[in-house]
């Protein structure tokens, strides 16, 4: 099935957007688990027993692996293994470089990791972004407005009377259809969100930025009613509690997020 | 020592701004080796050797290594084993993500895989650049106009009187001095970088697009003298014959783009 229909099943299935992002950190791992690589096992089995039930998605920061080098990237292997079948797999890597770099990125992704969606940053243009759209079968997310503080920086400088962000999503909006790209938008630029969700009805938004960086989840949710969006809760969610009750806590907060979104 | 006086260094004493881009994909090696991670091994060993004489830097685009998974890594680090110590080391792999993410690259790639320098993405702003920045020791590039096509996309968008890409230096020159940030102009285009040169002659520049991607070579040597460059080729060196004689091939060329430079 192709990651588009395989995400619209699971919207309308299990009724949340909620997206998990497992951006596991060995120095952060609950008290009761070995800090080490076999520990991001453990804690990412527990934590993906404990939330598969209502998570639509789960998003995987590549970074937290691949800064363990070969035992990391075993580790990241092993996770993508425990996703259930029934979840939409999101690899958040924000790669973007010349068409044959970028193609070498597309099939480590899509096809080595058999991921149904990826990251990717616009800076390069369309050459840097077209080998990922030519996987089909598979989704990507580009980012437009991002959730962290430097989006001030470059993303919103004005540039014939609109924002580089709104260049982005306008231009690639002529790259592929709302089949195969959708946008990352930042919750915590709430009117901004409200608006790009207008200007792409049928575009996949994929949100981050509730929880821990503060977005707010009332606009977000007043923006997202029957549009097709995944909204990333990840320390919110996984450092739930630091003690033996870790799993419990997290899936707790995923219920509460998943009745929520 | 630091990367930057390390780079000074090479450069007064090889007197060269060459750097060799080591984009070795499996699918291009030579006719006589092994079309395997294993034969990248043997590949990569041979290009150095024919061409450490004379490079004053090696780029490694981690791209083509990670398409191959837990292999394609350990050939990655096989592969910085072999970069001598006279050679400034660049691994080019256009990060940038939100702070803790960008903390976990700037881990990775200054630490564990030792580079001197590191190619980084402005899209996501300071707040992306500066974990990576903190290494006071390191190294880092980040993208300017870059040598693809996709360039004319969004970094020559004008904001405010003048171009994405120059907003990006202008602002960027305030995070960092010109000991730990420098950047990433493609010689493709010459006019721009002749003028980004002149406005940030302490920085050094990291200019790719020469050989395969048909970039001015005139012109690029004209706009660097006597500033701090590197001016990378990959294909056009290590590609330099399909035969038995490829180590050859690729060492005259390196020769040949070393006495240009």
């Amino acid at each position: 099935m192709k990651s588009y229909d395989k995400l619209i099943k699971i919207l309308n299935t299990k009724k949340t957007m909620l997206c998990v992002g497992l951006d596991t950190d060995i120095k952060k791992l609950p008290e009761p688990i070995e800090k080490s690589t076999r520990g991001m096992y453990y804690f990412n089995k527990a934590i993906i027993d404990a939330t598969k039930e209502v998570a639509a998605a789960y998003k995987i920061n590549t970074a937290f692996y691949e800064q363990y080098g070969i035992k990391g990237l075993e580790m990241l292997f092993a996770t993508l293994d425990m996703i259930p079948k029934d979840a939409f797999l999101i690899l958040d890597a924000k790669r973007g470089d010349i068409g044959n770099t970028s193609t070498a990125y597309a099939k480590a992704f899509f096809e080595d990791m058999n991921a149904d969606a990826l990251t990717v940053a616009p800076y390069m243009g369309s050459d840097s972004i077209k080998p990922f759209l030519e996987y089909t079968d598979k989704f990507t997310f580009l980012l437009a407005l991002t959730s962290n503080e430097g989006s001030y920086d470059f993303q919103r400088l004005i540039s014939a009377g609109k924002p580089i962000y709104k260049h982005v999503t306008d231009v690639s909006a002529t790259w592929a259809n709302h089949k195969k790209l959708g946008y990352v938008v930042g919750a915590t630029h709430p009117d901004e969100l409200a608006k790009l969700r207008g200007e792409h009805p049928t575009r996949v938004f994929l949100i981050p930025g509730v929880g821990a960086q503060g977005g707010d989840i009332e606009a977000v949710l007043s923006a997202n009613k029957g549009v097709p969006s995944l909204i990333n809760v990840s320390r919110g969610i996984i450092y739930a509690s630091s003690g033996e009750d870790y799993a419990s806590a997290a899936k707790a907060q995923a219920e509460y997020y998943a009745g929520l979104f």
